[in-house]
């Protein structure tokens, strides 16, 4: 896999991103995938301030390499999270979910890359005029919260790359170097891998979580909650309960009690498979092992080249 | 675009097979299409037995090319589609919306070659234990019926892939030789296009909704009606209707009796934007012209060799 504009933004070797994800993406993950020449991401949507600069120190003794922190921009301690990066001097921040008006210019002054993630054509536009270097659209298969258009990645790409002029990194639905291939001919520059690897050995999802995710088959997640924030889950008993919910008519406020506090890090990090939220992507499905994530990172590469070679074989 | 498994079963030139749409796809559509060397397909499940037997011997006077049949498996008269069907020669039905085995084996008796057309696996094993010939698998991204599991192209084309072995034809979410480059990368040999080919110069679409289909954006469909069949609409005056249907709590068959009878023809036949049910994929949003089906074929097949040749250049 040759540079892109995105391994060359991140000064990486391999256009691959893994995904920052709550409770999932430590610094074991962010370190084990940029030593082996992705970008590894530190998820902070999870962390508090001084867990976050915990996993900064630790992630810079374990690789010398790029690596990003996700920002979820919602996050109640922003201003904290984002002293602990320009204090650990992050190169790459991922932001999501909020405005990214608000904070690109503050970070981009600090010499730090900036890159948004977008669901849609408006939001993409919407960074770049905030000045962002790079786009993650990020398609409706995706794990966690998502889009209400509900655009698919096949449908997004396209759209996104048409409507901007930035690198472009496609999410959601990417586990293989074929769909590697495939969001690559659509337009895109870089890819993100999230559900891959939550079942890594360096993921800090719990043992019990990552084996939910081996076993998921297709069906076994669903986009829910859209009154509240669309997220993709497994199917567990809490997502029945949320479904029994729906079906007796509850209001969002409702919803949200029933949701309460604490249950993504019940279910990904204390692996409460009944109790707890699961978020994972669709492709979840196509995921059988549990692997280091540089051994991901590799099979990846190796997939990508042997699609690619068969596609040739059709021209 | 070389052969593929897909093409040579149906003794085509190119493996893309235009989708059988109800009200959309009458004989000049199919005509245009096969003559161009793809596959055509006359979409039976919107006509009468005497109307699908004017089409047939329609399309036969226009072409010599192979062409096929979509023939929706719970259409009320069916037996009196097949008998049309085999009295026609038809070389090629794709069936959909129904078990596959009631069926395939009369068909393939008769010399035809049955496609199957499926959203999920276990739906791709049962066809493939009917004996069908090859297999469509469409992502949730596809306009009009859908399934259940929400499962998008991007991970369902891998999933079926690994579960059977027939020749797979990929469907939802493609409307650019870029994707058709996309799902084969994923394992697809042929790949299915509707909303595109909606907008074409010899679709049976009135005027208004070619119209609606190359001014739609990302968002402007969704899926809905899950309580009867899932289906992927364009959001207009009717689908408005439907969303405040659920808004007030509507059941089952209030919906039924909110969407009636007939709405499908008005809408996309009758050119009723207001009153009709519109049926397209989420890939309108990339649509921006109505071209002849023949330009459109050949756009497809040089725009997949520009991806192919793209890709290349990152090995």
């Amino acid at each position: 896999m040759k540079p892109t504009r995105v391994s060359e933004l991140f000064g990486i070797q391999f256009p691959v991103i893994q995904a920052g994800m709550i409770w999932c993406s430590g610094w074991e993950l962010a370190a084990a995938v940029s030593g082996a020449g992705g970008l590894g991401v530190v998820g902070a949507g999870s962390m508090y301030p001084d867990v976050l600069d915990h996993h900064l120190t630790r992630v810079k003794s374990a690789t010398d390499k790029p690596f990003a922190v996700n920002l979820p921009l919602l996050y109640p301690n922003i201003a904290e999270h984002i002293e602990t990066i320009l204090r650990h001097r992050v190169p790459i921040v991922i932001t999501s979910a909020g405005n990214p008006a608000t904070h690109t210019q503050h970070l981009k002054e600090a010499g730090i890359k900036v890159v948004h993630v977008v669901s849609n054509v408006r939001f993409a536009q919407k960074a770049e005029a905030a000045g962002v270097d790079a786009l993650v659209a990020e398609g409706f298969e995706a794990g966690g919260h998502n889009g209400r258009e509900e655009t698919t990645t096949l449908c997004l790409i396209p759209l996104v790359r048409q409507a901007v002029r930035l690198p472009l990194i496609a999410a959601g639905g990417i586990a293989s170097g074929a769909a590697i291939a495939a969001v690559f001919a659509l337009g895109a520059e870089g890819a993100q891998v999230g559900t891959r690897f939550v079942a890594s050995a360096e993921s800090s999802a719990h043992q019990a979580f990552k084996q939910a995710v081996v076993q998921a088959q297709d069906g076994s997640t669903q986009l829910t909650l859209k009154e509240l924030t669309p997220v993709r889950l497994l199917k567990n008993p809490f997502f029945e309960e949320v479904q029994a919910a729906y079906a007796r008519g509850a209001s969002a406020p409702e919803l949200q009690t029933l949701l309460g506090r604490g249950r993504a890090k019940k279910g990904m990090f204390e692996g409460d498979l009944v109790e707890g939220e699961l978020e994972i992507g669709q492709i979840a499905a196509t995921v059988k092992t549990i692997e280091p994530a540089a051994d991901i990172l590799q099979g990846l590469i190796h997939e990508f080249d042997a699609a690619v070679q068969a596609l040739n074989r059709l021209v």
